[in-house]
């Protein structure tokens, strides 16, 4: 008699709580819906080579100043905006085929890539980049890695705005959440939710088929159509879009093989 | 024509919050509802003299070294359990009236007071001290507070367990939104809430009537539960047993006049 495999899944609401949560986990995906990890996954879907998160400019700059200038882009935000000097800024929508593809992205943001970077140096583990446009793909991923894993346990970390609390960021956790809930369902391995994992879930469940709604009344989205990015919010709300999983290594972000 | 008055009403998932946030406002409560807020209450309502919160037991022994002793009690835990040598630990069912009444208490425990005595230095208010017990009474002084100001803000802080975030607290300041917005529409006052109140509030909108199974599968329920203290979750699991709304003023907490 086989007793039934249990998952925990815990989601961090903010990203404080990487300094405070014990993050030994098998594994671990965050989450910045506006916009990094909406940005960074159609810039793989759209055929970049990687992605590798920065600092801040100074360090991409330094970076790239020995590098051919054909083989990369500079990316990324400032306070929203497009950093001085830089090819694109934090739009998902720049991030086009023609301009992409090939190319090596050095990238930074305010919320998603020191979260991620600290992601990484915790948990000591490969990162997944999640977003509503990817997130069965990564849900998927999850399931697979943990599976046969005893204990198994999967961290979702919300990057929030400013280190404060996004909705939007917990709307997707939540909706991950439930798609991980379903597909370990399928093999038999039933979740065992931390706190911050259900209240992300009812959260998501309270505005299932809102998502832009989510996003539009949330104050980091509100000040992003303040400053003209409305239509970066109805291409973020676009759930399963890519059916991809971006890797973080520590180094760069790349598509996974399988 | 007069304009609607609009009340901002936040809720800080996480007691990490407050040091990432802007804490001017007008109003502030802190919630602990596994224990320390819900014992607080308690022992008020049952005639305490007042509660003096202490950074830990050191403080509170030193600060009674001198004072006559039938004058107050030592109270609070360290790792959940009662403290060597103090009179009462942290559960609210030993704050009887025949214990604790004209008393003044002198009270350390691992989240709550900390996270009451930093909400205070940061917002440099009076702060309520909110539970389930009391959540109608603390709202109802919240929105009188706010009255008239413009602009308005109150500050919902929940203190969590360990810096991590608890279903419980979370579930307290969502109900305490949504009696706020009551309250305050009443009073031809709206809310804009931010992102942490719309999350705390679909929370506790998803259990609404599901206060105690939210108390027990929280992790620091299932801890005290595990430790033999299952009669506390159903006792702060009571909502509005107290019309009171205790506040603190930076030295000591008592019951307001009115």
């Amino acid at each position: 008699m086989s007793s039934k495999l249990v998952l925990k899944l815990d989601v961090l609401l903010v990203p404080g709580l990487l300094s405070v949560v014990d993050l030994s986990a098998n594994s671990c995906a965050v989450i910045d819906i506006l916009r990094a990890t909406t940005t960074i996954t159609t810039a793989l879907a759209a055929g970049a080579k990687e992605v590798i998160p920065c600092q801040n400019a100074i360090e991409a700059r330094q970076r790239t100043s020995a590098l051919e200038d054909k083989t990369y882009l500079l990316g990324g935000e400032e306070k929203s905006v497009k950093i001085p000097g830089f090819d694109l800024g934090n739009s998902p929508l720049e991030y086009k085929p023609e301009i992409v593809r090939g190319k090596t992205i050095f990238f930074c943001t305010t919320n998603g890539t020191p979260t991620l970077k600290t992601a990484y140096a915790k948990s000591q583990l490969p990162v997944y980049i999640a977003a509503l446009l990817n997130l069965s793909g990564v849900a998927s991923e999850i399931v697979k890695q943990v599976e046969g894993k005893a204990p198994a346990k999967a961290v979702l970390i919300c990057s929030g705005s400013y280190g404060n609390l996004a909705q939007e960021d917990v709307y997707c956790a939540g909706l991950m959440v439930k798609k991980i809930e379903v597909l370990a369902g399928e093999r038999n391995i039933t979740l065992d939710l931390y706190d911050g994992a259900q209240v992300a879930q009812a959260f998501a469940a309270s505005n299932e088929s809102n998502a832009l709604e989510v996003l539009t009344t949330s104050k980091h989205g509100c000040s992003l159509e303040d400053i003209g990015f409305a239509s970066d919010l109805a291409f973020a709300a676009q759930i399963d879009r890519y059916a991809i999983a971006p890797l973080f290594n520590g180094e760069s972000i790349t598509l996974q093989s399988g």
